[in-house]
């Protein structure tokens, strides 16, 4: 019993209180971190950009030879359930399939087992969020993660204890660096807008997990003519950069204002990252389900 | 409910059948890998080198600034009523601490949160393992992990999957490899024996797991006048030793026969391992506790 969750659960099947809803000791999400996830949005009781996190976690699942225990049709109904028992208005759905639980503890997994899935629900504003006006503050570090970033595990440790040096930094965001080029945020994608109005991203490879919401805002950005590229940048043209910004399923589009506590675009939000903002957020308005 | 699961687990100070132990879905080592684990080894219903794992368990926890739940010795108290508990006169005791469940799902974990302790036990042979006669097979493969390797975490994601690629190729073990250089197993430490009967093992340092076998095992080949180097070598260095051999809490001493498919050492379990082996049995069975 979790004093204070609120809400319901979903665990293998059941819709059970979030403070009673419990796993075996024995699952390997919890002994080995072998397992995925995903956040989805909620706007408006609706699931923003569903089919591109379906499909994530599908590829997720596969990369680990985890089966899914539903199709993905029956997971969105799930994850609908979820919302309509929680009477979500605004907020995220946390889906979390793992390998199951094994009679005992070995690295070796049998092949028979079931997976475990589990959802709930957390409200909190997402379309309404009161630090885009503001903007976020970042704090570069070297990026600890393993080698296969492009599943997204619940193998998090090095994203938590990244989130909490920058936290004791007084930011609200981690820009991970190998060497001097950045791969990402410990819960993000980062983005920089170059002196002549072009939108870098890092290509998608083993070293980044592919965003969700970074592939609809370059579409949407390709939709109005912005000049975009797919390639790796470094923290010195991040830090002369005419707007950074981050993106995610939580944050959508979120202008940076510091790295390491400089400004960064004269320290306030950039007109680009607002504007891809507004257009994210008519995107997951529009297509909501 | 587990079906299948034997024996009595400890859960936050409730001892519980196994079967039936769980934790919360928010708990942060089901959500985040942010937890930390040992094992300890039993024979004749004792621990075997208590106080190394349950110092590396205090750092391992320290490093991650997770609050110890219970002393030391408090701990090994709950070791022995597992191992009491489950009548384990030969196997593994299992420890898992995580940073407890918070009430929401947040990269940042408040500071107040009540750590969460699981134990359970594992019968197996350890002292009385058939696979030492014949030596193991090993598959070397790049090491994918994170960069701190040092805290012993549940973030064992790649382990798990090194172990699988390693069964595939009908191997018991990865020799995981940064370039052409060692750094250990998935759940073990290397350790080479060269031409002139050094004993070389890779020093300490965040690359790593420190291993509490590996150091008992220099202690009592470097009492026994045996040569004892700390550094590095290479996948070619293993394949031209004399003697390649793993240790681990649940191996103890455990020859290598072939590597990739060759053969090592001729194939055949080398004297110097097997020597080491019945070394430590007589230290574990001598400071059993």
């Amino acid at each position: 019993m979790i004093e204070g969750a609120q809400g319901t659960a979903y665990v293998n099947g059941d819709y059970v209180p979030l403070a009673q809803a419990r796993v075996s000791v024995l699952d390997r999400g919890f002994l080995f971190a072998d397992g995925v996830y995903e956040v989805a949005a909620v706007i408006d009781g609706l699931l923003v950009d569903s089919d591109s996190h379906l499909a994530r976690l599908a590829r997720s699942a596969r990369e680990l030879a985890i089966p899914l225990p539903l199709g993905l049709a029956e997971i969105e109904a799930v994850q609908k359930e979820i919302v309509r028992a929680n009477a979500l208005a605004e907020g995220l759905v946390y889906l979390q399939l793992t390998r199951g639980a094994d009679v005992t503890r070995d690295f070796l997994a049998p092949m028979d087992l079931k997976p475990t899935l589990v959802l709930f629900a957390q409200p909190r504003p997402v379309a309404a969020n009161a630090a885009v006006a503001r903007g976020i503050a970042v704090k570069s570090m070297p990026d600890l993660r393993w080698a296969r970033r492009d599943i997204k595990s619940v193998g998090l440790l090095a994203q938590a204890l990244a989130k909490r040096e920058a936290a004791a930094a007084g930011c609200q965001e981690a820009m991970l660096l190998e060497g001097e080029v950045v791969t990402e945020g410990a819960s993000s994608t980062f983005h920089i807008v170059t002196a002549d109005d072009v939108i870098v991203t890092r290509p998608n490879s083993n070293s980044v997990l592919p965003g969700c919401t970074s592939a609809a805002v370059a579409a949407l950005a390709g939709e109005q003519g912005l000049a975009i590229a797919r390639r790796a940048f470094t923290l010195a043209e991040a830090r002369a950069a005419k707007e950074v910004f981050i993106t995610s399923a939580s944050t959508f589009v979120m202008p940076v204002v510091t790295i390491d506590g400089a400004p960064v675009a004269g320290g306030v939000p950039g007109p680009l990252a607002l504007r891809l903002r507004d257009l994210y957020l008519a995107f997951a308005r529009r297509t909501g389900r």
